[in-house]
């Protein structure tokens, strides 16, 4: 499947939504690779049943604080950099590049490597929404070694890391990330097409592409975007989707700690919302808490949307006295088994209360 | 040069000296090395001169803050961790190894990696004293790229530094070896026996054997050691030695920043010597100044020593109410140079006095 320029645009909103707050600016994003298309370059799709398990895919993604991506504008080179130092050190090229996380820039960069160096894009990635942190990818949790990495950044330097375990390679290379400016660009988790079908969450960059399309149609024929949003996601591996508050942002706090978006967010209710939400964040919303009362967890989505256009919010959009509507959605089964919550789960976060599927909290 | 336990035991002495007061403990390295003579391994130095052209040299080292080093002990593998990985990644064999400092643990670990490797040590290093960053190497001065660099540390993770420059080598090294827990090793400035041969300070190996056996032949011939030691230098390419202060440490001011070991000893005069002598540290002592006027400076070599035993005393064994005598020492001419300077002289470490040679500054 070739993209075009309509589905970057819904890409670019499906992956906003998809991202839980995270993942950098998706605007930045779409903008380079749809100046690839621009070019004549053309961003190609593969669904992972298609890829054959002898190929070599190696994942490419941005690193660091979204709040410093704002700022720091990548070239595009330095995941293709990270990219050619992986394929120097494995001694092989690969067929594939694949997202690891389906949230804002990090659902583009691999479109934009695609683009560029005529690498088919394959459509999965390892998260199923964004996470902040390296070693919470499903690849990992089911197996495949998230090292050799490489770490680039725009003046072309670069650090391999060959790391003992994936947190280790996540604690050096954030180290060389943050010393990069707090934003770089990497290639890891390389892995062979078999390990793609056997570890990836699939089908995540279409399903963006669906989500953005769902809310654009639904608002051009003015009918109720929620509504359509609520309506599609069951036909989906994200099967469970639910309103679980409305209301104007009272209060935002934010910091770049340790080379994360930190922050917590409050919400005063709205018409039949009653109550005060708080969204704790750690570059994406982790658990929203109606007066102290847990709504929604990781791994499951937390989005903030817009009430009035149904436009997904990025946590550093977000503002004081913006009406926002907050949707939880249910994750794939891959991503709520107990390894999978060891890995990702709301501990690992520093976050005391249990996981408890959204549709359980709805109930 | 096959070294012995009397010759380690005088290296360790010597290397405390050169090392200004950096470059860690001299004690633990030359544990570790003695260990493996015990084992009936063998330490080889080798002249400078008496190399190949083609030779493949690979220096070795300790990096991180030395205060950090007292409390964790390496176990020996990770200099060779970070040797081969260099070598898999140029696709050759290192014919030697070679000290990047001439500086506490930093003159041994080459020669644990040696005796271990079965490779010669050669008698050389691209400091000719301690310093606190890896881009103030005579290598780099006079045209050698650090990069390739390896760092490793002991549970097996390495980072595989490819900078653009060495000053970001050293940036991006630097916070992995703070993850690393503040002490790393590594394996870098990898060169050609032609490149040895122009860059490197040579001899500075057998210098610090000999420095320390000058200090012991004296104590135990009941000859005065300063007065003995200011008679050797003259004879060596460390060519003007002379004693600038003499008291008791009133006030250490040190703590552990960014990776580095930072601080500031003050020293009372004692008998002739009066008035308040300052000497600012990051790793090494970078400057003397006595009453605000500066006595000795960045790169000529500025030597702590017990008043009693003529001991070197580095910077983190320096105690309130010790009795010291302060040694300032030219360094050789090939790190005097203005591209030298450009790289380690007094701006480089943010002092705002010019350098000026000890010998006329005590003129």
């Amino acid at each position: 499947m070739k993209l075009d320029s309509q589905d970057l645009a819904d890409l670019a909103v499906g992956a906003a939504f998809l991202g839980t707050g995270g993942g950098g600016d998706p605007y930045i994003g779409r903008q380079m690779v749809q100046r690839c298309l621009d070019e004549g370059l053309s961003v190609d799709l593969v669904d992972p049943d298609e890829i054959g398990d002898e190929a070599l895919v190696i994942p490419t993604a941005m690193m660091g604080a979204p709040t410093v991506l704002v700022e720091k504008i990548p070239s595009g080179d330095e995941a293709i950099a990270s990219l050619r130092q992986l394929e120097q050190r494995l001694g092989r090229k690969a067929t594939h590049t694949m997202p690891i996380e389906i949230g804002g820039i990090n659902s583009t960069i691999p479109l934009l490597v695609g683009a560029r160096l005529g690498l088919p894009v394959v459509d999965a990635d390892g998260m199923g929404r964004a996470f902040p942190e390296l070693q919470m990818e499903t690849f990992g949790v089911y197996g495949v070694p998230g090292c050799p990495m490489a770490v680039s950044n725009e003046w072309g330097d670069c650090a391999l890391i060959e790391a003992t375990d994936n947190r280790m390679m996540e604690w050096l290379s954030r180290g060389v990330a943050i010393r990069m400016g707090g934003a770089a660009y990497i290639a890891e988790y390389a892995m062979s097409g078999a390990e793609v079908k056997r570890t990836a969450v699939p089908r995540t960059l279409s399903l963006a592409i669906q989500v953005g399309r769902v809310l654009r149609e639904a608002r051009s024929d003015h009918r109720n975007p929620f509504e359509a949003l609520l309506s599609f996601m069951p036909q989906t591996l994200y099967s469970y989707a639910t309103i679980i508050y409305s209301g104007k942002v009272a209060d935002m706090q934010r910091e770049t700690k340790n080379g994360f978006s930190m922050g917590r967010a409050k919400i005063e209710g709205f018409g039949s919302y009653h109550g005060l939400m708080e969204i704790e964040i750690q570059n994406e919303n982790l658990i929203a808490r109606l007066d102290g009362e847990v709504k929604a967890i990781v791994p499951d989505l937390i989005c903030i949307m817009d009430s009035e256009t149904a436009e997904p919010i990025t946590t550093e959009a977000l503002r004081y006295g913006q009406r926002v509507t907050v949707i939880s959605v249910s994750v794939p089964e891959i991503m709520r088994t107990p390894e999978a919550l060891d890995v990702f789960g709301p501990a690992c976060f520093g976050l005391p209360e249990p996981y408890t599927k959204i549709e359980d909290l709805s109930a």
